[in-house]
């Protein structure tokens, strides 16, 4: 079992659904990422959060497997993001992005994290990742998530850091325009080509597809069919903890077990978006991801005769 | 292995794609069907064609398991339908559908096809599906296709039909259409209250969600993804050939076999998308269909530790 080095946002977001409208609840990448993560491994989270981030706020990281000491606290307000959904919860608009103090954010990996095997990268400015990766020493796998906005504004960095990659997880738009392709298979193989051999499609609601250099096939996992999904927000960094952290937790990366990381992912996710915040997260108990790791079981099964 | 009666359109069409355009091709809900399923059993087509509908266009039909015994030939022109996809063949727009002959379709099912067994009701006027139900003898298992023009346009016709009905295959948007429910897991259990024990929700390149009474629950299959993807056209009828198709030649309809229908048909549709029109699955040969069920399972098996 090796532990995990997180690094991306810790912010307060306020969000509006059709089911209801929560402010400034605990949000951001890393927190959504460590939290999932934690089921299955230590997790050595590195951001920042201002002054205003206090007790309560940390307190989702409290009795977990989480590590603080490469958690910044500065002067200031913490990032905050306010987001609306749509009818169906498939449309999102930001309604506004306040960095506030992640906007000199600089990881500073403290020494004792250095040698963290598995090393997680949350969307953020492809430099600042890059600044990561030069202060680790020989991960054995790095994982990465990006977004359009660094697609679209800095893609010679993104393409800089993505050659020292292994898994790029990011979603199906995202994948068609930094590869400029619009068939999803076409625009696997060329973005493996860019350096990530292994490639975690998000598409929301319908599910995952996963691909790695064994076989050059994809491996399709759906979502989880649910009657209440109340917030998607932080479904995509939720799947990404339960993915990396059950590949850190089994510490082989083999065909087999890159699918079952595929699916604790959409377990971890599944769970997420059934309450707002992290709230479903906070009361999760491990039986209850097995129970639905079975369930994604049955969703899928057939047999050939 | 039990016979299937077919009913629907037999058209020409006009497709125009970002890999090329066709015109007056065959196509038509009724012949992507019986095409399909006539791989696993006997098909009997109930449909109208024109005049202009010649030995040329017939030839589909030929050297298959299909029987042309209730395919009117009528004074007139056949249906005809043009279409045009967009970019990434996720939207079309329907530039012409002139009904033509189509327009007095009186479905007269032939007195030999009364007790076939199970009946498929392809996308036409609900009213048409009751007479066509009401010529035929109790039938082992009725499935039936409709689409958004009849949930809006003639409803309390389809909710009539639909008490009569087995099997209910739609799209995603319609399911929560004719639901009134924007949830998919909430709109299926309505669904199912309006007589259609089985549901199967198509989602296009996202792939089909299937329920069905026995637990409650859904079993989700994904679209092979493919390099080549040249015309939509047709897929959700011939993945309805390849389901009914599949169900029909085991005979049985149980967990397992609903399953496994799920495949065939996403299996077909996956090749009848590769070239325009028929033209891919008039080549396809019974071992290409095992094959790539076989590269279903590769693409979605997992196992639980």
């Amino acid at each position: 079992m090796d532990p995990i080095l997180a690094v991306g946002s810790v912010a307060f977001d306020s969000v509006k659904t059709p089911f209801g409208e929560k402010s400034r609840v605990v949000g951001g990448a890393a927190t959504y990422f460590s939290v999932a993560a934690s089921f299955f491994t230590d997790v050595r989270i590195v951001g920042v959060v201002g002054a205003d981030f206090g007790e309560e706020a940390m307190r989702v990281f409290g009795g977990r497997r989480i590590d603080l000491a490469g958690l910044e606290r500065v002067p200031g307000e913490t990032f905050r993001w306010k987001g609306e959904y749509g009818f169906d919860l498939n449309s999102r608009e930001t309604i506004y992005t306040h960095l506030n103090v992640f906007e000199k954010f600089q990881p500073k990996i403290p020494d004792a994290y250095r040698t963290t095997p598995f090393v997680f990268l949350g969307n953020i400015q492809p430099g600042l990742q890059m600044d990561v990766l030069n202060q680790v020493t020989a991960p054995r796998l790095v994982a990465l998530d990006t977004m359009n906005f660094w697609i679209a504004g800095a893609l010679d960095q993104l393409k800089q850091v993505l050659r020292r990659v292994d898994i790029l997880i990011i979603n199906d738009s995202e994948a068609r325009e930094l590869a400029e392709h619009p068939n999803l298979v076409k625009a696997a193989h060329r973005i493996q080509a860019m350096g990530p051999k292994i490639l975690v499609i998000k598409r929301g609601e319908h599910g995952v597809l996963m691909t790695r250099p064994d076989d050059g096939g994809f491996f399709a996992a759906p979502a989880m069919p649910l009657e209440t999904v109340f917030d998607p927000t932080g479904a995509g960094d939720t799947f990404a903890g339960g993915f990396v952290g059950y590949l850190a937790s089994c510490g082989e990366v083999t065909d087999a077990s890159l699918r079952r990381a595929t699916i604790y992912g959409s377990t971890m996710a599944s769970f997420a978006v059934e309450d707002f915040s992290l709230d479903r997260l906070l009361t999760l108990r491990p039986e209850e991801v097995t129970a639905r790791v079975s369930e994604f079981k049955r969703l899928t099964h057939f047999d050939v005769l």
